[in-house]
């Protein structure tokens, strides 16, 4: 199992759904750098569980506790600063209702990791709440996720995301050649991202549908990052496209993934689909269009990078599914208890922000940015 | 630049499209592997060019030369067995033309790495025939791949892909429930890699078509992997989805990729996308269905893998494009000369192959089943 | 700044000496691994602060909390299993004094860290103890080294230590042929481990010496490795010296590491060095010599693996020594006041022991061996 | 097996003994950096055999061919420039004799890694001249880690190193306080790398008086680093003591390893072994003496890096020696035939500093200096 991601910057991922605490080490975070406290804080909770209809009833106010690599640079705490040492912050497991999950030791959830698990690692494994499989790691990630996103707003890179579309309701997509950075910030600071409120609106019907239904939806998260560099990228094997790839199938639920055009560009000519150069009134050097999303030959381009990846609906759901006793070696039907989100979509927005922050801020780092 | 890949068989691969050689070390193969060398041989004849109306006219024999890490165990070297030092192959480049890519060092190639290069390379990059962002040097990951392929054979793992789309035109894709061994190698096996003939008539009508008019078309590749035992994988950033993307992104025009129903399963509710469990008559267990395409939690679950991936289409089109002078500072307009695939993807599919093979035999060794 | 070691056991440690909490990560840890709790608290003791004249009056019990990871299989929690998950385990510092270190912001202790992180860290290092240079920070490897060693015994491979030498007071090395799990074992077990304690007599009195002069003492110590199987390694930079080397020198305060004979092979001829084969009389092969401490080409040979590390004097010292002062620029004399070990060489012997198996567990996980 | 080192520069060694070539892929070097290659020549051939009374009598001219990654800036080829893709340089095995190696198959050498490799490889090594684990391999070391000497000199940093003993015979050792480049440049140019003639004459008759003996000496190669400015390294796993010990100890024979005062420094108190600080007259900080040898918590200190590894005697000699028959199970008497060194320390001077370039070289990469 590894739980650990980067280069420069090493994320180290603990936890359980149900054991005492979740957590991040940042193992390579330079020295010097500044967190706002509270805008970390903000920025989690947009993840956090419990606050709409479309979101597990489970309370976790995902506090976290900073344990090391970072001082207090002012009297209240609000902004911390790295040490050069290994950050460590806890977030402590409070809500925990483990025993809707007894029945899950035999019954494997479809859709989850239950079976697979009791394979891996040989029925050793912490059912309870889908253990390390859980969507509650992501807590951590944002923790870490956000405070890149801070630094890297410090050198002039955003990252934003909104729903593309839930169950095949969708808005419009970012302008991959033209998006300002109050476009994409805009969906990114809502309770539901979106930039079309009446389309989420139909959205937010649609969740309710499924939830009223006992069931769940999935959908799509676009995601771009402004003001990145040219240059940045290796080709073959540690290219942008690989790196955030690795990353991004990371989140749990992702299936899909794709830059620019991405699976669109399957059904077009090259004619089309290549991004002609032209000159700047200011002598740079400027693209007419942005299919590549971003990326040519596994580097930055200096233009958006945008990129979407596909979430499938919640596997938890209370509708009666088959599935079979694995002690009794029996089939049997389950109904899903315990909170779930009828979609996780919404909730994955930060986290596909705070990923993405991380592989950037870290290529930065390779790149001698620091 | 990262040009390496692998946690136990790490893969570096070297070369620039006109160097005098390209080629690949594999560090870390296991002792007492026998490799056939004319299968080995067969499978690189199906990436390599010149063979085609939708392939360059370059001609390469592709023939690689073995300088370490495999002993002939037969007279006539057609076996070759590893004796755990690294093996080290090389491919000559022959066929160079480097006189058509002089004007590329000012007018850099829609749609390529050329302008990228520049700048991450500052001037410095070798850009005769794309140098080491070229296609070609999917040759070398043939050669390791198809290597990788035969140990998997032998231990009852079957990888294979057919293409899945030129242009839009699309043939049926896998059962990914009832996928049999014959189906998987049938189009692997062709000249044209497709399963339904008809269909790949219409599709290579529409390459030609491509050609004709100085354009090029891109396309879907599905993969699929059989045998695979349940278990395989870490979740997080090293599952199965985490590894075969990170590689596979690797693969030059790769922009997309989904497993299972991947963006399919974003317009899914829970109740259908989950796979649910059935006790098979022999008292293992099986699964209705297969919508996760083989792997939950990151983890194999004994199903068929399978994934797809998008191509965009061939970059280098003898159309006139709209490109700019570096040097000069001035709008240019750019028609690419030299010897270019109107269609990559029948090529590409070999490709993917290799690199799945190497991915998953490199898991295989990762969980100690050398 | 990497402080994650291993390969598939990733051991990432975090925390400074004046933070909230130091503790460890152990990310890969093979699932349904039990570990005995107060086994680990006593290998965890014979490293812990305060307990005799040589050692820090810094009062820390050391008592660990276990996150994550490791699930109960006991009620009274003397045995955990780990789940596959990454185990975190934190030590809540308590007994900090950090007005001690005031003046060291501006006054760097020579010999310590102080004003080379400095440099790395541009003043924004946590110089309160010494900061993540901290010798406390091995408290957290010795949990992780601990369950190592649990864990290896059950495989039938022990570790030891023993003090060799402090301040050129020697006692007997091991036999490198001959060692028994006994004698291994026994010093290790000791408070003060040494194996002959008459001469642990006249080293204390030493240490004990240094201290009253404000000074302290270096010494060397001897580690070896019992039941270590022959084939344990790989040729180059990953055999079993590289990997110890690599992560023994990152034990504070170490200078020297030597295999076997070590540096005194420089003077011997290749007949003598050389371990002469001889078949035993159970049809087995055997070794009539030892001087390669156990190993050849980077791979095990079966007979016991010995080695020694060398430590530097403890460097904080109470009399009086030539600094700077990094503000004023200007020369200042440094008493260093604060609790500090006159010879830490007894509290690294278990971090030596902890370090070595967690070095040579991972390589069996490496090697297959889980 | 991995014979990959390097975290941005990452060097993969390749070959045996007795196969068509061995050779070296630099992945990860800068575009730009242009290398001298007479310069590089006349490294390799400080290493290369053939030369002198204590060398083997095997011809090898070590001539390299660069495949790829290298591209030539002057007509001549006297200057390559790297072009960002991975470098390849092969060096073809010509004057093998193969069946000087007929018997160990069966009988392996006591002191060679040819039982270890027996065993690791489950008879599948090549063990034609130690196949992998032949000092060969260093060859390709040297070219690799002589370009990076040359591109570390251009950044005014220096590598030397000189025969420190042999056989018992010392010379003096470097001044770790006040080294010049002459001092440290004068014994590295040389036929017999000593900074002490007369002393050197000695030594040679050592060797010499062994080899009529048909027997071997061991030595111990003191290397120092001037010029590297302070702040270099990481604390606790990655720190210069660490990344050059894993490094060093992938020089075939090395068996011990000391910075600075080393294993002296564990009989020293720690008023005598800290160096203590004192302001310059140029307002710099300065230290009064360099026990340390360079490096404090990991990390330079901007004094000379000086260290010292232990040569273990050749394990090749004429000498019979004890040995078994691996088939038939029985006591065997060995003699050494073939073309062997009598001391190996002469030719690995170069090999130090080569790995000691590598590491450093890769270390400013990393710290983002390029």
């Amino acid at each position: 199992m590894s739980s650990i991601s980067g280069e420069k910057l090493k994320i180290s991922v603990f936890g359980q759904s149900h054991s005492d605490a979740i957590g991040v080490v940042m193992d390579g975070l330079p020295a010097g750098e500044s967190i706002n406290v509270p805008e970390l804080r903000r920025f989690m909770a947009r993840r956090a569980p419990g606050r709409a209809v479309y979101s597990t009833q489970r309370k976790e106010a995902d506090e976290f506790e900073i344990l090391s690599g970072l001082l207090s640079s002012e009297e209240d705490g609000s902004t911390v600063v790295s040490c050069g040492a290994p950050v460590c912050a806890v977030i402590r497991n409070r809500d925990q209702r483990s025993r809707d999950y007894e029945e899950l030791k035999r019954v494997p959830r479809p859709g989850h990791a239950d079976f697979t698990a009791e394979i891996r690692y040989r029925g050793f494994q912490d059912v309870r709440g889908g253990g390390h499989f859980s969507g509650r790691l992501t807590a951590p990630l944002c923790f870490a996720g956000g405070a890149a996103k801070q630094l890297l707003e410090k050198r002039g890179i955003y990252i934003g995301a909104h729903i593309e579309s839930i169950g095949g309701i969708s808005e419009k997509r970012y302008d991959p050649l033209g998006l300002t950075r109050e476009e994409l910030l805009s969906a990114s600071g809502r309770d539901f991202p979106v930039n079309d409120r009446e389309t989420g609106e139909r959205m937010k019907a649609l969740i309710e549908e499924a939830r009223m239904d006992c069931d769940s939806v999935g959908g799509i998260i676009e995601c771009a990052v402004l003001g990145l560099p040219a240059g940045l990228g290796d080709p073959m094997f540690d290219g942008l496209e690989n790196r955030l790839a690795k990353a991004i199938f990371g989140i749990p639920a992702v299936k899909g993934l794709e830059f620019g055009e991405g699976f669109g560009a399957a059904s077009m000519r090259g004619s089309e689909h290549n991004d002609p150069y032209r000159m700047r009134e200011d002598g740079s050097i400027g693209f007419e269009s942005n299919h590549a999303g971003g990326i040519l030959g596994g580097i930055s381009t200096g233009m958006p990078v945008v990129f979407r990846l596909a979430v499938k609906p919640t596997p938890s759901i209370g509708k009666p599914q088959d599935s079979v006793d694995l002690m009794d070696r029996i089939n049997r039907e389950l109904s899903v208890k315990g909170r779930h989100d009828p979609c996780i979509v919404p909730r994955a927005v930060p986290v596909a922000e705070a990923v993405t922050a991380l592989v950037i801020y870290d290529m930065l780092l390779c790149d001698g940015g620091s």
